[in-house]
Order: structure tokens, then C-alpha cells, then sequence
């Protein structure tokens, strides 16, 4: 189905858009902001050990499509309704309760509540390279404000910590969250500060940073984070502060696993130095947290044997221990990875956070090596694992998210333990963060989405403007406006799930790009010059390793990085979970209606138990075989279930016997 | 694969041998025990809610066949050799322990080491039935002797409280085993009495069960055992000393369940009244356990609220909680069985004792209903997932009985917790009780083996000559002879896994029975008629409800009674665990060799990943399909695996993309 370009202006619209800022939210209102801020979503500049360094916020801006839209809900709807929620929890009166305010909050439970308001902040705050709406802007000042008047005068900050507890302040680090708020703090701080310019919320973050730094170390106290994500968050303050003890005391965390300071629980990463991790264990986002600062630190001391331990353990994961959407964490016991090919379906867990947490790490190998596969896995955990963690109307979620489900599992406004929405809302921001890449005399595309990019180059500013409809359709056209003719090497992804891709130059066939590697172009590009991309979107099947036995003998359906799942609601004939499929049934797209506008649907031809045909556990497979009556099968982007009617859902179908 | 018929004998040597008792073992030198006594299995006399009553085991002599060599090895290797491990575990030096004629002993330890040496003795002494050997006897009386030394005054027994924990007795209902270790004495002592007709064991027996009938009861102690057992052995000690007060208290403890007294916990069967239970539920073993005890009150009371709770939960766990070998039990956590459909292959739970206490199950339904479903599921479950429990040499075992492996799970000759080898001892020669019934001018013939019967009639005994090679071959040859011409039913179960079926009465043909049902024939009976059963024997590849998402999308395969599976050892061409089969895949019998002699294996074409090829997680399905090359693959009978060189292991194969 060949579709429109989505996000297409004519040529003359366009460079004026880029003349005066008007393209991408409402950018040109920007006037509380310095102009032309650096907004890395990762600050690698300097760093010794990276491929190549990614684009400012700033300077991607989304034109009209499908993460232009995520965009605009999740500042419409998401963030505010976020913000009622954290409200209405007590999350924000514990920051008053902390400085005294108040008396009573009912927001002290859970172990991290702080970290939920962080990280809607973090989310806030990319999102206002987007839009910078005054709106967000004071709601943000308005939360900063209630945090800095909560932290302690050493430095300390956690509400649960800062009135009758105080005593208990870094008692047990396995098992409470205080590190980990003040990693999510950092996060915060820094985006905040490199979207706002402002040091509101970074100073807050540095005295936090300052005080840890008295407290733990060599002559303090010895004990890493029960719950990782601390070590990224102070690789990425030292990044913007400079101060090198910040990235001292990350290896500092990195370095103490694995002597059983923590009680050498396999579950927290604590049973193994990190350097001798080979598998993906324990609980997912734990692991998938440390493996993020790990590969932080080694952009800045490139030890092998860090990247050694990642390489191992991301070989392990996707290849033995990650869903078809991406998902990550078998086991609702621990929240964990299982053991290897240990993929359930519908007891699967896959939190919405260890998709995030999975992103995060696999964009870090896409900046230390430059090597496309990563770019594929993060491809796919964000189209599903990742999206469908949040719902269509931008303001209920998922926590786990399960392969199969009989009807039960709905999405929720909130979640006692709120963790997953506020990270499923700061990830949707950074997203325009990572299309892009520049190296030496290189413009690497690593993601397609309508959009228009700035990139400072010695002999000028290229701007390229990107017009696809992707992820509905594999055609993506870009068009260069060049300040002058200027040779460089454009460096566009194959994703590795397309059979085949082909590229045109001004309309001239090129090179044969090959699935799973970038498509080199080398040439002196002019102002004007085009480039297409057109990568081959039929659906396909998937089959799974023989060893995952949950899924082995069935299929799932994939189009583009998008993975689909039968839902009860678009499939009147049969039980979906009482449908087979054989290997080489047709599938037709189908333009989605309603509350599925835009999106494509896959409809083919499936057999089917009739419903209400109770059969035996076992029976010979000829007999099975001639209970089933064909029937019309739809699937939905997996990302999209369980919004509408509830009812039986499933990714992966039977093969028919 | 026509075979030869197995025990067969002449009709000479047949009458002979009936006359002077020389077959089935050395029944002729049966001097100790008294001549015709009754040993039956279930003493069901007198019992209104029954539909036949089985046959004494001294009535039913096996001849040369599959049953005949399992009791032979019983007799030779498993018991003497489980005699071994008792002692050298100071499970008997506990007795000593216990009577204060030690100072010390290994075996206190685990909650029931007393019930293994009880089960072992009702192994003991049902296999006397078969053969009384003098050795076994002896050995025998010297265990009932340390037993008999080690009870106390008051006529408690268990070893663990008989000394310096005397106040904990009865303390824990819930967790420590005293009353199931009662149960398992009672058992062994009517067993040991039924046979030999002595008192010796059975009044230790019945001093334990009058002291507990005095410290429980309406007026005692108010809780059931959190471990039942004790249910159904106080039925058949009532049954065997007409003492009513056992009937009573056996009733007592099931109505005591569901109250709260042992906390409540759906593990242990106390969240529900058990007239309320419809599912099965938690730990497998005691749920079957309770459930015979509950079907033995039934045949005394025919209380309808009862047989409503055992059917309903006959049918959640026949068609939803059951493995292809009829394992029982799928979680490791709890030794639980899992929800509806939840049937893990590597991880089945799937214990001996669980398949042990399914067929106990299984039995008293059809004693109750006279219904072939039981009797098909009791042969399912006893040729596969009870047999495995037992390696071919008689001598090492399983506790858990995994669907698929990759070769480390490895028989035992014992295990700390030895619950399952002294419990699959003892099924084996419960076998001949169970194989016919006889009712109002009816005999029943239930299961299929070698053997030779006697059954007293009005008009004088009828004998029965059963000859086959079952379970390998399908053909059975009855041969009757009578003193004089009766009339009566001959009822055949005709298995519901056959295809079809042929009885020729006198080489003509006769009804062509149904499979699943019971064939009749009527007629006035002659000596010398003859009844040839036919049973279509055809391998046949199964395949799973959909639900059932382990298994959904693969295929199992099964001839006769007996599920196959695929070893690494047979399979050279490729890792098993790589191997797809088509539905349509031919399959030819084959003869074993070596310590497989006598068993058929199936060998049939499937196609596999050729070995080394590591396959991504997640491919399009015809490209996994394109690296599948045509192989030979070699079944073997589920209850033969890990009998030979370690390896990976199968009972499902994925159906090929």
C-alpha cells in the first residue's frame, strides 16, 4: 500500500518555515529560552569512545506524523494529567511535608515516590524542545520550587528521609530508593537545564550530588545502589558540570557490585563483579539501568572490559531473553529475566520501565559503536514494547505488558507504584533526540520520522528535511537545502527487518543498500538534492527460536518495526486465542477507523475452532485439524491493544497441524 | 506390527499349570501364607456406591509379559535395593531411635521419613502376591518388628516425636506429617495383613489409629492433616477390622477442611469447604490424596455433594491441569498444580507421587462409576508419567518428571525427600488388582496383560487366560474355561486412544466395539471359547488445546497407551531440540535392542536446524524454514527416557514453518 508522504511541504513553504522557525510545535516562541540552546538528550562531546555524537534536541524538529502527534499528546494530556495524578497521590505534598509545610501527606508510600515527579519533569522538560508551552514552563518552575524548598542543608533529598526517618538516610541500600531518586533527580536537572538554560533545578541536583560524594566513596561508605540508574545519572551531571568526581564516584557504584555489599543477591546485580557478568539476570530494569551507566563510564574510559561484559550480556538478551515486541523480564516473581528462551506470553512481564531502560542502553551502543544492530533492537522496543505501555488517549498505562491476556489486564490512570508512566512519558521526548548522528564529514540517519533537521557543518548549515509517513510506510524522502556544495557522507539505517531497500539520488537508483547496515553515500551534495528511501514493508511472519518452547510452532506478525496481535474486539468469528494461522497465509492492509485513524491494520485468513467447541486437552492432530473452519483474522498494532473493547489479545498465533 | 502373542502358553500345559499353581511366580510355594485368602487391592464389599468389586490380587497371576518382568525386578532390585537406602539413611535406625535402644540416629530428618519405609512395606508385601519370596517375608517381619518396637505405650508412633520432641506432637497440623505418616502405616499394615494374614502390623496400625481417634474428633483436636492421606487409609482399616469409628474420623478430617484450621491456604486444600472445590488446586499430591479419601467416604455414604466436587474436579484437571503422559502437578513453587492450561514442559513439576496418587484417584472413580474415561486416563497416567519415575533397572528414580530437558535431569537411586521410590514401588503390584472387576453376572476386564484369572462364579470358577504382548501389541487373546456352561457379560474396555477396534468371539466376528466405551458380550460361555480383541495401534501425533500455550503449535506422539518422546541418544542427526515435524510425517515401528529389548520405538522423518546453526531469537518464518533440512527421528517411550546416555530430550516437537 503505497501512501501519501506524510509530513510533505512544498519546497517554497518549507525553507521559509526553516527561515523563521515556524515548522515543529510553536518553536517560535521560544522567547523564554536562549536561542539555539545545545539540548543533548546524551552529552558525549569529548567523550573519547563514541561513534559518532548525536544532534541537539534543538535542532530535529517534528514535522506532522506519528511521533509529531505522540508529541503534542503527551504535552496536551499526558503531562498535565501526570501532574494531577502526582498531585492527587501526595507525591507533590511530600516535598511540602519534607520542608515542613505541611503536616500530614499521604504521598510517603512506595519506596520512590520523589522519582516519579522527576521524572515527569525530565519529561517536561525535553518535551519543551517541542513546544516550549508557557504553561509546562511553569509548571515545571512551580515542581522545581517545591523540590529545592524540600532538600535537606547538607545537600540530602528524599522525602521519605527528611523529617521523622532521618535516621534511616543510607541504612539500607538494598532495598530502599534513595540513590535512585537522586539519579532520577539529576536526570531531571539536567535536561531541565539544558532545554531552559535554567539552574533552578541543577543546582538542587549538584548539592545532592555533592553530599553523596561526601558520603560514599573510598574513606565513606562502601555499598552501591540497590536499584541502579544513579551511575548514568552522574555520568550525564559530570557531562554538564564538568566536575570529574562525578564521574569518579558512577565507577565508584560500578566498581563496588559484586562483593556482596548488598547481600550478593543475584536478583539486584549483586552476585558477580560487573566485569564478569555474561547473561542478562535478576530483576530487568535493575540490570538494564546498570548496563546503561556501565556503558557511560566507557564512553569516557573505554575498559574493555566493561564493553566486554555489555557485549556479552546484550548478545544474551536478544538472542535468549527478550520478547518479539521487545519486552523485557519474564518473570512477574522479582520482575526479572528468566532463564534463557523463558518467554511467556501471557504471564509475561515486560514492565513498561524495562522498555524504556532497554531503549536507554541500546541507544548508548548505538553512540559507543555505531553499529546498526543496536539501532534495530531499539527500533523495535520503542514501536512496541515501549508504546504500548501508554494508551491511545495519552493518559492511561500499562505496567506490565503481556504477549497474550484473556481480557483482565486493562490500562490504568496511575499506578500505586507509579514508576512506568512518568518513564514511558520522558521517553517520547527524547525521541527526536536520536534520528540522528554526525561524525567526521558523516550525517547518520538512524531513525525515519517527518521532520526537519538543522546540522552545522565547517562550510554551513545543512538542513534536511525528512517527509515520510513512517512507520505505515517505508518510503522516506529527504531533501537537502546546502548553504554551498559540500562533499560528505550521508549515512542512512536499513533496518534489518525489510527484505529489501532501495535508494534513489535525485531520482537515480544508487547503491543496493542491505538490510542491517547503514547505506553509505558519498558524494558533494547541493542544495536541492534528494534522496529516497524506500524500504520493501510486506508482512511477514515470524518464527522463533526452536528452544523458546511458549512460541515455538507459532507465528507472530510483524510490517515494518511495527508487531501486530490479534484482538478479540476486530475478530467476531472465533476466539482469538482458538485461531490458527498456516505459514503462508495471505495478509492484506487495512486502513484503521476511529480510534486506530492512521494506523494500518493486517487482515488475512485463519482456521478457527468455532466458538463454544469445547475440545479435549489432547486428540490426535488430525482430529483437531478437521474441527477447524476458516475465518477472517485481523491484527492491531501491538502498541494499540487494549484500547478499545476488552477481550482476548494475542501476538502469537498456532500453526495450523 | 503384528507381533507374537507374549505369555502365551499351550492349552495343556495352561490347564496344568492352573491346577498344580506353578504359573505366576512360585505361587505354589506359598506355604506361609494362608490358601485362598483375599488380598484385595480396595475392599469395596459391602460398600453401596460401587459398580463392580475388583478381584483379590491372589485371584490374577501375571504371566510372562510387561507387568511380569516390572514385578520380577521389583521383587529382585527395587525392593531389596530401597531396603538399602532406608538403612543407610537411618530411616530404620529411626524405629531404634525411636524404642531408645539408640543414641543416635541419622534419619530424623524431613518431615515423614517414617512413610517411605511404610510405603515400602505395603510395596513388599502386595509383590507377595506375585511371589512370596521367604527373603522378603523375612524382611518383612523384621522391619514390622522396629516398627512395633518404636510405638509408644499410648499407641503414638512417629519417630521424629517419640523422644526428645514428645511435645511437639500434634502441635502443627499444618505443616509436619504425623497423620500422613499414620495413613501410610495403616496402608502398609492392611496390605501386609490382606496378604500374609498377619496381625503383626496391622495392630500397631490400629492402636496409632485408636489413639488418634481419641485425640481428634469432635471432642479432641479440631484440625484435618495438612497432608492428607490418612483419609483414605482410615476407610480401608475400617474396611479391613468393620471398626466404624475409622469411617467416622476419616469424615471427620474431610469435614474439617475449608475451616481455616490450617490457616486457610489453597495450597494445602483449606480455602474451601471440599463439597465447594471444582478446581484442582495447589499442591498436587495432597489434593489427589484428599480426593481418594473423599471418593472411599463416597462409596460408603453416597453423599451427592461429594461425587459433585470429585467430578467437577475431574474434569478441570483431565482437561485443563493434565500433561500428554498424564503427569499432574506443572509448578516447582508449591509442588502446585497451575492454572487452567498451564502445562510447562521443561519445568513440569509432573512428581511421581502426584502420577502415583492419580491413578490411587483415578481407580476409585472407576470402582464408584464403573466409567472407562477413569480407567483411560488411570493407563495414561500409569505408562507414562508413573513409570517414568522408575528407571529400567528397578533401582534409580525421578521425582520430577520433565516434559523436555536438555539433559541434566538424571535419575537418583534415592532422594533426601524419598517420598517417590518407595510410592511407585508400591504401584507396581497394585497392577494385577486393578486389571478386572466383576459385578451382577459381569466380569469386567479393565486393563490389558499376561496373566491368568480366576474368578468364582455361582456355577464354579470361570479362568481366564489373558494372552498379549501389550502394551506393544494391540491383540489379546481371552481363553475361558469353566466347569460348567454359564451365562454371563463379558465387558471389554475398549481404549478411547484406539482408532478402531475388532472382537472375534471363537475366530468369528462379533459387535464392532466403540472405543472409549465397554464392549459387552452376552452369551452362554463354554470352556475352550475364546475372545480376540483387536485394538488399531497406529502411532498417532497429538495435538494440545489451544490454550495451552507450551504446547499449542507442536505435536506429541503416541501409540497405544504409550506417549513417546525424542532422546538426543537416538537422534544423531540433530539437536532435538531443533527438530520440527510435519502433521502429515509417516512413522514406522522398530524393534529395540539392549536395555530397550522388547520395547517398540518409532522412527519418522522431520526436519531440523542442522547443528550449530544458531538461529536468531525472532526470523520470518520461511526463512526459518529454509534452514530446516530433512532428518530421520527416533522415538522412544516416555517412561524409557534417561536410561542411557545424557542428553537432550522431548516430549513435543513445533510443527514445521
Amino acid at each position: 500500500m503505497k501512501e501519501p508522504l506524510r509530513g510533505k511541504v512544498s519546497r517554497r513553504v518549507f525553507l521559509k518555515s526553516v527561515a523563521v522557525g515556524l515548522i515543529g510545535g510553536q518553536r517560535g516562541i521560544m522567547g523564554n529560552f536562549e536561542a539555539n540552546r545545545e539540548a543533548f538528550l546524551t552529552d558525549v562531546r569529548g567523550c573519547p569512545f563514541v561513534a559518532f555524537l548525536p544532534l541537539s534536541l534543538t535542532q530535529v524538529r517534528l514535522l506532522d506524523g506519528f511521533w509529531h502527534q505522540k508529541l503534542v499528546l503527551l504535552q496536551e494530556v499526558t503531562i498535565p494529567t501526570q501532574y494531577e495524578r502526582l498531585r492527587e497521590t501526595g507525591r507533590l505534598d511530600n516535598f511540602l511535608y519534607a520542608a515542613g509545610k505541611l503536616d500530614h501527606t499521604t504521598g510517603l508510600q512506595w519506596l520512590a515516590p520523589d522519582s516519579d515527579v522527576y521524572k515527569w519533569l525530565e519529561a517536561l522538560s525535553w518535551s519543551l524542545t517541542f513546544d516550549p508551552r508557557p504553561s509546562l514552563v511553569a509548571l515545571a518552575d512551580e515542581v522545581i520550587g517545591l523540590i529545592a524548598g524540600a532538600q535537606d542543608s547538607n545537600g540530602y533529598l528524599h522525602t521519605l528521609f527528611n523529617r521523622e526517618k532521618k535516621k534511616e538516610r543510607w541504612t539500607n541500600l538494598r532495598d530502599l530508593h534513595e540513590l535512585y531518586c537522586a539519579g532520577h533527580l539529576m536526570q531531571a536537572a539536567v535536561a531541565h537545564r539544558r532545554v531552559t538554560g535554567s539552574d533552578a533545578l541543577l543546582n538542587v541536583a549538584v548539592r545532592l550530588a555533592d553530599h553523596i560524594n561526601q558520603t560514599f566513596g573510598p574513606n565513606g561508605k562502601p555499598e552501591p545502589d540497590g536499584h541502579p540508574e544513579v551511575e548514568m545519572a552522574l555520568v550525564e551531571l559530570f557531562r554538564e558540570t564538568k566536575k570529574p568526581e562525578y564521574l569518579s564516584l558512577a565507577q565508584f557504584f560500578l566498581d563496588q557490585r559484586g562483593k556482596g555489599l548488598l547481600g550478593g543477591f543475584p536478583n539486584i546485580q549483586d552476585h558477580l563483579p560487573f566485569r564478569q557478568l555474561r547473561e542478562m539476570t535478576g530483576h530487568a530494569v535493575r540490570a538494564l539501568y546498570l548496563n546503561c551507566g556501565a556503558a557511560d563510564i566507557y564512553g569516557h574510559t573505554g575498559e574493555k572490559a566493561l564493553m566486554d561484559a555489555l557485549l556479552h550480556m546484550w548478545r544474551n538478551m536478544t538472542e535468549r531473553r527478550m520478547y518479539v515486541t521487545g519486552g523485557l523480564g519474564a518473570r512477574h516473581e522479582g520482575e526479572t529475566f528468566g532463564r534463557d528462551y523463558e518467554l511467556p506470553s501471557q504471564t509475561a512481564y515486560a514492565e513498561t520501565c524495562a522498555a524504556v531502560a532497554g531503549i536507554l542502553w541500546a541507544w548508548r551502543m548505538m553512540l559507543l559503536t555505531g553499529s546498526p544492530s543496536y539501532a534495530d533492537v531499539l527500533e523495535t522496543i520503542l514501536y512496541n514494547g515501549a508504546l504500548s505501555g501508554i494508551g491511545l488517549d495519552g493518559q492511561s498505562y500499562f505496567y506490565v505488558n503481556p504477549l497474550s491476556d484473556r481480557g483482565g489486564h486493562r490500562r490504568q490512570p496511575f499506578y500505586p507504584c507509579a514508576c512506568c508512566p512518568p518513564n514511558i512519558a520522558r521517553l517520547i521526548p527524547m525521541v527526536p533526540g536520536m534520528l540522528y548522528g554526525v561524525s567526521d564529514n558523516t550525517i547518520w540517519v538512524h531513525f525515519f520520522a517527518a521532520s526537519q533537521t538543522t546540522v552545522s557543518m565547517p562550510t554551513g548549515d545543512i538542513t534536511i528535511l525528512q517527509e515520510t509517513n513512517y512507520p505505515w510506510s517505508g518510503d522516506i524522502q529527504f531533501r537537502l537545502e546546502l548553504e554551498q556544495p559540500t562533499s560528505f557522507t550521508f549515512k542512512i539505517r536499513i533496518p534489518a527487518w525489510t527484505p529489501s531497500a532501495q535508494i534513489f539520488v535525485n531520482d537515480h537508483p544508487s547503491l543496493s543498500p542491505r538490510p542491517g547496515e547503514y547505506a553509505q553515500i558519498t558524494r558533494e551534495w547541493r542544495s536541492g538534492d534528494s534522496v529516497m528511501l524506500s524500504l520493501e514493508m510486506k508482512p511477514q511472519l515470524l518464527a522463533s527460536h526452536p528452544w523458546a518452547e511458549s512460541i515455538s510452532g507459532k507465528v507472530s506478525l510483524r510490517r515494518g518495526p511495527i508487531i501486530y496481535c490479534w484482538e478479540q474486539v476486530d475478530n467476531p468469528g472465533a476466539d482469538v486465542w482458538s485461531i490458527y494461522l498456516s505459514p503462508d497465509t495471505p495478509l492484506q492492509e487495512q486502513k484503521g477507523d476511529g480510534i486506530l485513524s492512521g494506523i494500518v491494520l493486517l487482515k488475512g485468513q485463519g482456521w478457527a475452532l468455532p466458538k463454544g467447541n469445547h475440545q479435549p486437552l489432547y486428540q490426535p492432530a488430525g482430529s483437531l485439524r478437521s474441527h477447524l473452519r476458516p475465518v477472517s483474522v485481523t491484527a492491531v498494532p501491538y502498541f494499540a491493544w487494549a484500547n478499545r473493547t476488552a477481550g482476548p489479545m494475542t501476538v502469537w498465533l498456532p500453526l495450523k497441524p
